[in-house]
């Protein structure tokens, strides 16, 4: 018995088996490796969701989305880009939190995951998970940097602690910004919407120097204004991105904790993280996608989507930073 | 044993419990009263749809907006209106329809209810059923004034009369103007479409010199213009607002009796509510939010932001009838 | 304008509108209550699944139990028990759980609660949230008793720790076991099954000395040898009532965060319930009710459902402890 | 052009397309047919629910059943009879109901049409609509005689009226029998369940001689015993049969107005129809079917299914009393 | 018994019952006909999806079409074109594919099918089914001509074949190029987006001059220079129009084999259908509902309503070309 | 960097990560390897539904099932075995079919990979696909045995050709049959029901020698006689299980092509499966679970419990071969 026997398990799942619903799950159709020495670009799940506040299901965002990847092709049919050409992208699992009940020590399982996976030169993109984890990953990733953030949500998440806890999801960016991970002056925060319950409850965004704006901003400047001054924003520093994928309309994502109508579209945020690309990016996630509320699956598809529009701009940087020419294929 | 007991059942429901979802279930998190003397807005549910010519369902859309209620917050992010703070604000409960196979004696409850919440000086803004509890609605509080009309739907509903029948959801509009209740060169019909049964189906809100705008000229017009001309016809005088959820595309609110493709987003809708901001509103209503067919409550969802966003200028006028300078918060 | 207009908010429920969508929702139609001083059986909801282990969603049972209460009446078919009218029944609203990222702090909030309610004189009838609950409301009620407990689950819930943490909904009824707050000798198990991840991860239920039956001994038992060994196992001493929604097959009741197929049928657990009149119960609950994973509303109906059941032999055995002769209403 | 041009319309759409999602829904693939000269049972569809007293739906239930059709065949496994082969079987389209909001005028006009399906000697098998229709199904086909009655349910729909009206869909069997429609001495009624609102609300059934037999009697007696029993009841007389689909079991059949946990499972309904074989059948019906409430559309399969079932046995009944010996088919 | 009994079986539909939910489903409420002699444009269902190669479905969405068209009328809202006072319209039933499993049978099926309806005189708007079907129907009607293609899709359809196979949903209009059914310089594909397994996968649209223009080129230009330029890229000649749904945002219409996101919304999909009228066009289809993906029924009355867009532009043509003056209908 | 790094990916799932959702999905948590030589029963999924007549939907049916696989864990809670523990159990990954759209093919490449299986020494349980695909499985395992089959269904899947095909799923154990892969006379057939489209269909099962108990027998003989007759049947030799997940009711398992009411429940299932502890096992299935028609995900959950409860007694017979002594574990 010739133990190389063709599988449909994981290695070569996009060219060998010709329809997109055989075989193990993984992100992007990425080989799930185990040996961390031959990645630039790992695929990450964090399979937690102890910082929400009202409606739980972002644990199960990772296994979905990894679903509806199968969906997904590999050659941008815009940018051209083929990711899995430029750079070497493996799904690399999920990041193992074993203390759920403790939100402290689980929040830091996950930096001292992050910190290996930076230690080991790899530039993750992460698939959450509620927006808490974005604070251990910024510490795992910033080592000492002051990253620029393009933060993309219906809220701004930098709200200080409520009930005696500051490791929710209402506040990581303010905590990243006060311990130095981030650069609030290097921060954009775009699709803000939606009631609050308290008045500036993100007014640290305001006072710290983030540049807001809500979904109304976004409307009346135009998507290439927006992108434009994302652009500015950031600058030539290392920036991360920050997708919620509440700033969608729930029309377009329905499966997600704390839905606010009148958000983006899909072909709106497509268009934002495509205006990303130049960028010095270094890092970047989907986060909230919760599959007990999204019926259909559409969300973790839409997700899976913006997985892929990530991974396509922080290849290229990562290319670029690596000196290879990103070179276009011909979709 | 302290009768004072901190319970999570309605009052103070915004500031105590810390999570949405607990506590019995109000609309927009109002206290529910009994008593009606101290109430300046009240919230109103009519669970009757009686008035349906095709998919029942109507009778559960305030049930359902209550429970979606739990995601909204209280302080618009835009305006920074805060309701609650402007006026006080009840969850009056439901109407008591209890002859619901006799049309003609339900609208009549119906209208009484209204009057004596007019003759109470309640401003009412109602989640419905159907849109034919819109006639006993304008009866109860109409009070000899012919009140303008701001009318969101797909539909005109001026139809006349069908199967021996007129009080059902194609024509209240038409009624009411006949009736004197509602002044038809005060009023503005928007997001019009859908092909008709028959020709000249709404001949009867052009020929009476109501303004109709189809969801062509919505977008032909662009947002700012439809606003300024919806201001333009109601003018100064007291106008009432009627939104059908089925004037938003149903990929935003598949949940309703009769869905339209091709139809306003929820971020126009919201729009177009704003921009209604210092008329002189006497009353609201969400309807035709239809439970059976929203497998996921979106339609809810977006039920109860509509209510809100009526909420904050229906708040904003009545706090300026009572002399009250409506102070922004600060979101 | 007259303050006591009819109204469909709480109370009178039941007589009053004819159908069972109008008004605001409450267990069972009960009229909610901040007034504790006239109330026998309090209806309490715990939205709180800071316990679960798997899949999140319990903390939004009580408000579609709630819901789905609507459609129960209010006399026994069989029973012909008339609970309402046997005793003072009020909902009282929900635990208010301030520190939900703090399991410890959640505990002793609901301890607190409970002990409240026993000193008040009122005797709980319980809609989850998670197992984990089971403890803090033993903590309250049990006062110095040790409680005999009928429990029916899919899952012993006697594991030791996990983690480094005990509060979890694996392990509740070892943890009251071991304060002394239940008798194992007078506890009975009916309905466990399904694949373990460890050896003996309950054994501490047989070397404590519960009696456990599993799915497997009530089918070849029988359902009314499975009562009488539960009448024999409590015996005349105070009884607590614990219903793990999850012991019924997953057919019945989907939505809940460990299924387990092969379970009991609605119909066996409503007579396991009603084989229990005459005993002296002094609580019950209803847990594990999860409407995220519960597309239709079912689960949460048969929650509503087995509430009500409990409350008929509840409110029997208040009553006769109050020294009131249960008559039967003739349905 | 050969104007008889093969078709996958409407006839011969058992034979001709292979697979069961082919062409326009008929119930069970019988031919649509325009002209009544040459049926001997008639499958009709009434698409009112204008008799519900909570969730509305039923009306669509013709749609789906016949949707549902598409899955099921046409010759007995148990029984082997054909009914295809033993009778001239059509689907004659719907009721048209053309004053649904005039309750009296829509009951007159279902009434009328069973006059003259009656008149045509055509044996009608029905699907609701709610169980209001069974009122004047009866009055078009009693034609003088008293019917015995086979009743599946979860209610014993013989309440007095309530909110001042009769015609709703409590009470038919009592208006039915006060008409001297059915004979109540020949008249069981199976499956009865659930709370009720006041005492006594199906005493009317006990007072007027029909038989009663609750859940569970069902599961007590056996259902071999239930079968025998309801032969005796009925005795050789002619014999209608109506089977409200919410005598089984919500997680078999989920899609109705007024679930009961704790009922039938469609086995057991199986078998209880299939024990009427032999009696005097002259007509039946399935009603309660909502699929607005049937998220999977299982409770339309399990509507069609009862309705094969009674297809098997009142054709068999049929060509008896055509004088045509039924031939079994061998499956 | 009079054989001409009123019957909501099919014909007169529209006028006959009030309600839309009556009666046995056709295309648009269209009578369904089996002889063809009287009929200008065929309403045709073609339940076939052996071309798919990820997720089937689409087998089963002309009956849902068929289901959803209840909701739709019959009087366009903006042209005022009545389609079925212009021409004699009728539902011609399902495409009888007998050969399921042999696709090379099955596409020769289809062809003869269409052959037959083009020989008839009759100008077909299809149902699909997947998009392989189109080949067949272009080989049915083409006779002779080369026709000029709109073609609405997220994919171009271009594709070589797969697997040793061409008959697949990814290749239609290339063979139909090759095979001279079509000229690829008068067809213009429109919403082309999302990412591609293999580099130029549609290269031949490029190669053989058809005219792309992705999603973001429809956004870029604009509605009106897109409906510009499809008229501009067709001409006067004899013009087919095929729109598969998944051109639209599955938002819009998740029910579907391949979802893209980023797509068009339905209002933008029905302004491109409108502006073909007064082109020369000889049919049309919607391909691609896929039933079982579309939980809410959304993407089928979508579906339906696009059929209907549809019928009103190859209605005015078909009239055009008889020499009828198209009247407008006064909604 | 250690390239050790712990990971969640696949190895250790089961002690590792304390929750079910955490990791890549493999079929019962069991590790995904690509090298067979060190795997005694191979977990495989087959994702081919090419042989469906009516709903398809199969294809998905492994994902799906290894997604809930999450839920199950590893200690059989009745006969304490523990397969994990007895064999080396590993998921082998999908059958790579690449000529779906050819079934000839198709089938001819799941034959050649079962004969790899086998000649690895690897004993195959499956998960499919429909049932067509147990006829390449057993001649890729029968080895010029004729193995004895025990095969729950609703369909005794031996009918002959229909549509000029035989490779479709009403047929395979004919097909083995005349083969010779499988002994007629050593073939039970249990849970037949659902009325048929042509008389004797199933001929060929009774003719061939195979024992076939319906549903009704299967419930007139109890489980316990139905397990005797099984092993009677089957006797010593070499046997295969085929488990169509159509036995079960749809209430209990939705998401199937063909569902049929009236089947078994879970509990029965188990009880079957349980009951086969002992024979020569060398190999089992679980077909026919279909996700499109699996809103809850509930059928892939019976699908991977009914693949654990076939683990567990194929693991004890393979165990029993190689002479191991299977060890009970003590839950």
């Amino acid at each position: 018995m010739d133990a190389k026997t063709p599988s449909t398990g994981r290695s070569g799942a996009f060219e060998s088996p010709p329809f997109k619903f055989v075989g193990i799950s993984t992100f992007l159709h990425a080989a799930f490796v185990e040996d961390w020495s031959n990645v630039d670009i790992g695929l990450i799940g964090v399979p937690y969701d102890g910082g929400v506040t009202n409606r739980a299901g972002a644990r199960h965002g990772p296994r979905e989305i990894r679903n509806q990847s199968g969906l997904i092709n590999k050659i941008h049919h815009r940018s051209k880009l083929a990711p899995f050409d430029l750079c070497r992208v493996a799904d690399l699992g999920d990041v193992w939190v074993n203390t759920p009940f403790q939100p402290e020590m689980a929040i830091d399982n996950i930096a001292d995951y992050y910190s290996r996976v930076h230690a080991a030169g790899i530039v993750p993109i992460t698939a959450g998970g509620d927006h808490s984890i974005v604070l251990p990953i910024l510490r795992g990733i910033s080592a000492g940097r002051k990253l620029g953030v393009v933060h993309l949500d219906a809220h701004a998440d930098t709200s200080p602690g409520r009930w005696n806890f500051e490791l929710y999801h209402g506040g990581p960016f303010r905590m990243a910004a006060e311990e130095g991970l981030i650069d609030p002056h290097r921060t954009i925060q775009i699709g803000i919407r939606g009631a609050t319950a308290v008045p500036g409850v993100w007014q640290y965004s305001i006072d710290s120097g983030m540049r807001v704006l809500e979904i109304e901003d976004v409307r009346e400047m135009g998507l290439n204004a927006v992108i434009a001054e994302a652009r500015r924003v950031v600058g030539d520093g290392p920036t991360y991105v920050s997708f919620d994928i509440d700033c969608i309309d729930p029309a377009f994502a329905p499966g997600t904790g704390t839905p606010e109508v009148g958000g983006l579209t899909t072909f709106e945020a497509q268009q934002l993280i495509r205006g990303l690309q130049g960028l010095d990016l270094v890092g970047a996630d989907v986060v909230e996608v919760s599959p007990p509320f999204d019926a259909t699956g559409l969300t973790a598809l839409v997700g899976a989507t913006m997985m892929f529009e990530l991974l396509c701009v922080v290849a290229e940087a990562t290319a670029r930073r690596k000196g290879v020419q990103p070179k276009s294929a011909r979709a």
